[in-house]
């Protein structure tokens, strides 16, 4: 089992990801779809009038700051826009794919964190009403049933909290949660750079081996979005997948590259 | 089996329907939902300055122009905002509930009408690149599968071209499609009306019964939107569904109570 996560960066190219994993899945590999979409999300929460809000926490940490309303925008892009584009590319391309939510069967269930504590110029404030949260437990169950008729499952965040309300986690982690509940060979994560740059953004400093007992090492080379996909890695290796791999999603045969050794390899 | 289909208008209690459906469903009756989500779409595609058009064919048929854009909204609100609303409500009322389009495993497959002929002013003309088309198969396969373990589905549309694309199916007529399929013992239909009304909008006017044998006859009395239902009615009758129920959809207990006789029961 292969589990591939592919950010929502709009430079991407999601046509070669769909191409190659109908490959994949033809030679007989067994392949699970996460996806996301935070670019395309803050461009439609700008066009409806919400635009995104970003927050830092006491220690240090980004998040989106999540409202019911920006809760319904996110549902709109990653459920609605998004999932069914690539549920879509992959019927066309004959793959009977079947877009799931983490909410949907609670395939993504774990503990909201409605309250966040963060800094604002150096003052402490408490925001309320916030629908976040991480994913603890993943439905390998629902997943099962569907792959074992022949369906190939692409699931999106949000997730579920335990009484049931729609959570904002984070993609990268969910997948990482995913591949550890499978206890897969490899979490393959695309993004819109060649892998883990060890002096971001220059692409020739690729770093492209790094030994799974080391891993939490690297988060010091993430910048940005790529903090949470290192976190991810760290987790997933530590729930017991064999190999996570940082690649890019820009070129063709995304997937095939990767597992044929492009990229960044933690394992 | 009972299939309930439950409309886009503002006006329904949907916190009524979901303790129903949960009331209903915990008696150990099996039930699956359809919902809609038409009036929320224009609200959407107005707001991200892409309005809705309708167009008249030349048999006077009125229907949505869906061209490629429309269609993503269609499934911004249908898929996104609403789909995740409806399992949001049931997982928090306790029913494991899977939110599913009719594109996710081609569970509502028909033909893609990519050419519209319609008449505007009297003139006769051609619109290509539109998005539509009929629901004429549905995958049983998928529903139960899900239904023997214990999920509930919840489905709406667009359905899936017999080559996969995304297409823009009517609600109404894809849940009496899914009722034939399974031989449903209902099709119950809430509206903001309390039936099917001899003369609309006097809601004293409303049609109690309509013999089956008769059912096309009262295409007359439905205006509007209700002329989809309708037409849906009649095929869900033509495909073996031993009842259809137009129902209230804005007051309390609206299952339970059309169950027990409300609205126009056609049988």
């Amino acid at each position: 089992m292969i589990v591939v996560k592919v950010g929502g960066g709009t430079s991407l190219n999601i046509d070669a990801v769909v191409a190659d994993l109908v490959a994949l899945r033809a030679s007989g590999t067994d392949l699970l779809l996460v996806h996301g979409g935070a670019q395309t999300t803050n461009a439609v929460a700008e066009a409806l009038g919400h635009p995104p809000q970003f927050v830092t926490s006491e220690t240090g940490h980004v998040s989106r700051r999540t409202d019911r309303r920006t809760l319904e925008i996110f549902e709109m892009v990653y459920c609605g826009q998004l999932n069914k584009m690539w549920v879509e590319k992959l019927q066309t391309a004959g793959v009977n794919a079947v877009g799931l939510s983490g909410l949907d069967g609670r395939i993504f269930e774990g503990t909201r964190k409605d309250t966040l504590r963060i800094k604002v110029d150096g003052r402490r404030l408490v925001l309320r009403d916030d629908w976040t949260g991480t994913v603890e437990k993943v439905n390998t169950h629902l997943l099962r049933l569907l792959m074992k008729e022949g369906y190939f499952p692409v699931l999106t965040p949000p997730g579920a909290s335990t009484v049931g309300e729609a959570i904002n986690v984070d993609g990268d982690r969910a997948a990482a949660m995913v591949a550890g509940a499978f206890g897969a060979e490899a979490l393959l994560i695309l993004t819109d750079t060649p892998g883990l740059l060890r002096a971001f953004p220059d692409e020739s400093t690729l770093i492209t081996e790094i030994p799974r007992a080391h891993a939490d090492q690297f988060m010091q080379y993430a910048e940005g979005r790529m903090k949470k996909k290192v976190l991810g890695a760290v987790e997933a290796i530590a729930g017991g997948v064999r190999k996570v791999i940082f690649a890019d999603g820009r070129i063709e045969q995304p997937l095939s590259r990767a597992l044929a050794g492009g990229g960044t390899h933690i394992q």
